[in-house]
């Protein structure tokens, strides 16, 4: 079969690759229909994530079809359609039964990173049962690919951790893909403002269109006080960190207001300066969380029910013998605009 | 009246001060009968404390009798014994109306910071009927003492905003008079473990007194690897900070488990270095939080009923003509093994 | 000036009354430009609510113009617009300080009931801080004299307390101004499916047109049967009983799923039978309150940021002079299609 | 191997039955070391629980060491000891994923009941990897017999479902082996006050033992006014139903206070009467719950920490041999005194 694959720093290409195979009685083979790059592709491509060693078939979203199941599976068959979780669960271990999949000792994140994955025509899929999801009939398959990753992980990690509220002010800093996320979902809950803060206009006008009710241009270093300004002073309830950087994550301790929280979406390569002076007696909660994949049955709920326009985050598609330029544009979103690009298999 | 007044840093007096008086219907003068000292009145005698100016009353904590009320008062008379509260609160801003009394606009922390305070044998408490709390008949005064700040501060910044749980694993770092109120209250909910850590061994005996299960001395820098070792590579669900230094919050931050939380209580001087490039995707909580007293009500219950001995924290006794002698006793903790004193007036 | 009197049961005038005064240091004398009627007020003509006795004045409901206020009031000055709350909160008893202002010791519902009410020229709010809400700048007061009680009511008593959440699927039972009340708050969640359920189709019309995604009219016996069956025979996740009599609840309890939670906001004068037998090992909840107010200030956000369009409420305006004509149209709600009335005093 | 076997109303019998086999591949075979019977066996006895057939080996709770697994189960391998949980647990399915064990939809409670349960030297567990738990070295099995369901019980349905919390007044109707174990594991939030309400002194002195503060003998129908005497009127924050019947249920709504919780744990035959004329605006909640046993890992945590002595149940010990002497007495506990009963295989 036709894969992508991690050949090492800087390396990668589309090549031929033996199909997978059931190793385990609780795995299913998923035939790929439609799969998705995500930033983390780009950090493993750049050499940053040392878990993902070179030969690995890269992707951790997708939908497809059941091509094979062990003999332990029982909630799926040959021909279902499905939803592939970026998440692994096994549903046994003890993080498992608290619902953090993403601490699963026998899975976690792990497609795409220590086994191969999705950006292939197949895929084996281990702890089938937990780790995958039935597709609703007539359900718009390109809309569920964004229910592999970014849109658990921007409700998850941003809106929930987040405690987004009824009337309540939320600020998310960073508009890419998955601030972009946070705030398709953060508007599940009816906060009164969403304020979008990023430092390209292109970005923030998406933002706009996807329901921010005001953005902030944070180039000239004066974000937190336009933020203060815009809430009288008292700051933001909710501060969604999606970018992962030293200066977002200290913006967000700037703007948020007593009692709020700072929820941290963004993948940080380095420490930040927490200022604890100026924080001890504002009682704030700060979270951080690798998605559990625990809201997919819900999040599938409200894409059947029309509560979110997933495709809104998908800007380009291409074929899977194509995946070279897909890349090349999801590479380089400034220039052409892409958020999430669907791959054809 | 006398009184004990911050008079600059390191300079202070018991000097004649005049008694005072009611300035707003809500107002009510209490004449002390205990009060206490806490860890904060020596910053204050330091320097450290901009917001406490030369001249004031020291003092946020005691008990006392009512001896006069203004007219908007309800819940209080004249002769009433009253626990008076660390925090006033107005019961009407709208921090106040989220049972954030910490932040109420009109009150929060003032007393013997912003206004004049309780080490004298008279204090003016504002918003009376929302920060004081009727005596008991037959309860015990000292033992109520702690109920001003202490206790509530351990169980609010620690146990609560540690979510400490039946069966849970409890790390608490500093067994100061704090981190043994944190010890205490975190009782009220059944941890297997609770693993206190100092560098002081007479404190670590004072704490395995008071119900830890096991103690760690950190002066070796070994701490988290014993912490480690102790949850079998697991660490803790619950790290209470309970010093204010940037080593005591990143030992925290190292042994808390995925799924965990960091509750912070100790007052902080300077930032901290938090680690988010091994922490942004652990799935923990870290809160901060000036205590709201909102758990005052709860707290006499449990005194009341047995369900803490809260005069265990009291080491010393002195009269309010001693209170310079009491400070010295207070402020040579490590020589003295003074927790809390008792000031009578 | 002119107030609505209630002269026993049946009976009822606009008679010219004595205008209130300041009785306590806490009250404010607030001159009424709008006010409504509540089914409550229904009930007492018809002489169902003990507490209130002959002579009182009615309506609980209302913004309007600070005209007076007592020395204690520190949050309204003269001349300030208002909205009126229909919970009286004193804010510092044991039920105020745990939010559940709808059991304050020298508050809760009395408006109307115990002391006069809103259906006058002038009324005399007790615990004004507590119990008024600054009206914005530029609001629309007609939309905000919803926010007396009968959205925090559908919201608080059936949305909150019936825990709905994105993607789950509600059923309201009653779509009267109340169930509407409850079916436009929910939206503030996102659930994925609301049934609408009523025995006049023209109801259940309007309820089509404030979002509920589907309807059952309960005439023929068998509404338990159709939920089941759009629900694929697992039930709601939240049944909302805003009736008041024996068989809505038991209509709630047929269709609630195992784990669901029924929210009872219905009034009601008689027993019901509870399943146990059927309901033990369900795992569901059963919830009632009397609306506490507290989520307000909450409400006042989501009207001003357009989250709901209150005003769909309002079907027909009358003056202070013609509220006997009012009553007449708000009495007979099958014929008027009445579901709230303004009244301009 | 000999079984314990229900035989049809009324007839029963220690008998020669086949070994269990795999027949799944989640599936084990567990070598019964101790068991133990419920009130439930007492209830399928009589004929009272249709989906319990005739000829069905009886008991769902138990320990015992691993004599063989199917190919799927991965946390268990023969000679285990394991702990067995009443519940049986797919891990997959939309319950499970809820962790709403207890309405697995291909487990539940099954033990016993539709598949041969623990009164037997060997018993087949299907899902044994969610369904089954590991027992620490050096644990004492007779106590950790007691975590298969009747903590679990008292705990999830009666304190967790009761929301009991440190410093509260707690009421538990019946003080039979349930209503005991929910006094037992009260314990661990530390109210303040627990009453303890039954018809029969001696268990009353029982439940003294094990922690009530206070006890009323309900048997002169006045214990509704004495539990408003012993709280001055206000009610008690959390009632507990232990017993199942119209009249427990009853009192409980008759004692809370407002703002509290009626956590139902008996298991009901007929329906009750729900006072909602009285409740409707009393901001109660009335919870239903088959136990989930997803406290399990918790309760072995304060099992091992010593933070519960389970052991206190178990009155009387056989071997398998005298299981009819063992339901006589368990079946006359108003003479013998039997709480749990240790039946060693």
């Amino acid at each position: 079969m036709q894969a992508f694959v991690y050949l090492g720093p800087g390396k990668k290409a589309l090549q031929e690759h033996a199909k997978p195979e059931i190793t385990s009685p609780g795995d299913a083979i998923v035939k790929i229909t439609k799969t998705t790059i995500c930033g983390t592709d780009l950090h493993i491509l750049k050499g940053d994530v040392p878990s993902c060693q070179p030969g690995r078939i890269l992707g951790h979203e997708g939908v497809g079809v059941i091509d094979a199941v062990g003999s332990a599976v029982t909630a799926f068959k040959v021909g279902d359609k499905v939803l592939i979780s970026c998440i692994s669960a096994c549903g046994k271990c003890a993080y498992c039964r608290k619902l953090m999949y993403s601490h699963c000792t026998t899975g976690g994140w792990i497609l795409g990173n220590t086994i191969d994955g999705t950006q292939a025509e197949y895929v084996r899929i281990p702890h089938a049962d937990n780790s995958l999801y039935p597709i609703p009939a007539g359900a718009d398959e390109e809309a569920l690919t964004m229910l592999s990753d970014i849109l658990p992980t921007g409700f998850e990690c941003g809106v929930l951790n987040g405690k987004v509220q009824p009337g309540c002010t939320v600020a998310i800093v960073g508009s890419g893909p998955i601030g972009l996320a946070a705030l398709l979902t953060a508007q599940f809950y009816s906060p009164a403002e969403i304020i979008m803060i990023d430092l390209d206009d292109n970005r923030l006008a998406v933002a706009r269109r996807f329901g921010a009710t005001s953005t902030v241009n944070s180039a000239d270093g004066k974000a937190a006080a336009a933020v203060m300004k815009m809430t009288e002073g008292r700051g933001v309830d909710t501060a969604i960190e999606a970018v992962g950087v030293a200066a977002t994550f200290e913006l967000c301790a700037q703007i948020v207001a007593p009692g709020g929280t700072i929820a941290n979406i963004g993948v940080h390569g380095t420490k930040v300066d927490l200022h604890l002076e100026n924080l001890w007696d504002r009682n704030i909660s700060i979270t951080t969380r690798l998605v559990d994949t625990v809201s997919t049955p819900m999040l599938l709920n409200t894409v059947r029910s029309h509560k979110i326009d997933a495709k809104l985050l998908i800007t380009h598609r291409f074929k899977l013998a194509q995946i070279l330029e897909a890349y090349e544009t999801f590479g380089h979103a400034a220039e052409s605009r892409a958020l999430k690009i669907i791959i054809e298999a």
